[in-house]
C-alpha cells in the first residue's frame, strides 16, 4: 500500500547498541535495509568494510562531497562521516525501508530532506549503564569514554526533535519495540496511498 | 513512562471484525481494557450483557445523558448507543489504555475531547468481502445487509480523520498490526513524560 519505502533514522549515543539493533532489524523485517555510511576514520579491530562502514580515503570522501553523493555528511574529531544518497533513494523508490544509523545533526538534516522520515532515539536506561557498556566493550580509553558520555548528554538535548524514544534495556525488547514502530508507521494514513475499496 | 493510558478508538464497518479484534487485543496487551458501550437496542442471540453491551431501557439511557455520564452518545435507527465516561477516565488515569469500538461520528467526538486519542480504522480488503462476512454470520436480512454496506461506504469517507488503517484480511494479522500500533504509540515522545536520564 505504501507509495515508497520509509526513511527510518535511528540515533543513539555511542554504546547504546544502535548498530546491533539495526542488524537484528534487517533480519526480522524483510523490507528493511540498513544504510552503510562512508567514513575516513581508521577501521577498528572487528570492523568490516562494507558492513560497519565503507572506509575510504579523505580525498575520495571530498570528491564524493563535491559530486553531492551524500544526503548528509559531517566532520567529527578530524574524521568525515557521510550517508550515501544513491542507496537511500534507490531503496525507498523500490518500496523498501531504509534505516540510517546517524547522529543528531545528521538526523536533523535528513528530516529536512525527507520530512516524513521516522525519527527514533535509542538510549540506555541510565547514563551509568551507558558508561558500563562503554567500559565493557574495552574499545576506548578513559578519556574517550568521558568524551562519549559528555557527547551523549549533548545529543539527548535533541530528543524533542525525535518521534519515538526506545530504551535499550534488553536488546531483544528494544528491537521488538522498533519493529512495532516501523510496522505501525506502515499503517499510518499519511504514509499510504489513498486506499480504494471495491 | 506514560503519564496516563492511551485512548484508542477502533472504528470499523459492521462485519469487519472490530469486536473480535478488541477481545483478542485485551488478551494480548495486559494494559488494555475494552470499553463496553450502553445501548437501548434489544439483545441479539449470543450477545451477553456487560460483555457486548450494557443493555438498558430508554428511560435509563436518557437519565444517563442528563447526568452527562457519556463521553459520546448517538441515536441510530431508533436506538441509543453511548460510551460511558467513568470507565474511560478511570482506566486512563490508572495508566491503562482504553479501547473504544465506536462509529465514525463517535470517533470524531472522542478526538475533540481527547486530542491525543489514537484513531484506527479497520476495514475488510474489499466491499465484496465485507458483504460475504455479513452474509456468512446469518444475523441480518438482505435489506439490513444492504443498509450496512451503504453505511460502510459512508463511514469510509471519514477515513482521512483517522491516524491508521488496518486491513482485516486475516484476523490474527490485523490484531498483531493493531498491537504494533499501540506499542509504537507508547514510545511516541508526545505521549511520554519528559524522560530524565541519570
Amino acid at each position: 500500500m505504501l507509495e515508497q519505502g520509509l526513511v527510518i533514522v535511528v540515533s543513539a549515543p555511542s554504546g547504546a547498541g544502535k548498530s546491533t539493533i539495526c542488524a537484528l532489524l534487517e533480519k526480522k523485517l524483510p523490507r528493511l535495509r540498513c544504510s552503510v555510511s562512508f567514513t575516513t576514520r581508521p577501521r577498528r579491530p572487528g570492523e568490516k568494510n562494507g558492513r560497519d562502514y565503507f572506509f575510504i580515503a579523505p580525498e575520495k570522501f571530498k570528491a564524493m562531497i563535491r559530486k553531492k553523493e551524500f544526503v548528509e555528511w559531517a566532520r567529527v574529531h578530524d574524521h568525515y562521516y557521510g550517508t550515501p544518497r544513491s542507496f537511500l533513494d534507490k531503496t525507498v523508490r523500490a518500496g523498501n525501508d531504509v534505516a540510517l544509523n546517524i547522529d543528531v545533526q545528521g538526523a536533523l538534516s535528513i528530516r529536512k530532506l525527507y520530512p516524513r522520515a521516522v525519527m527514533i532515539f535509542v538510549m540506555t536506561p541510565t547514563f551509568a549503564e551507558l558508561k558500563r557498556r562503554l567500559v565493557r566493550r574495552r574499545q576506548d580509553s578513559g578519556e574517550t569514554i568521558r568524551r562519549r558520555l559528555a557527547n551523549a548528554r549533548k545529543e539527548l538535548r535533541y530528543l524533542p526533535s525525535y518521534d519515538y524514544l526506545v530504551i535499550n534495556d534488553r536488546l531483544q525488547t528494544a528491537t521488538r519495540e522498533i519493529e512495532s514502530i516501523i510496522n505501525a508507521e506502515h499503517h499510518k494514513l499519511k504514509n499510504i496511498r489513498k486506499p480504494v475499496f471495491i
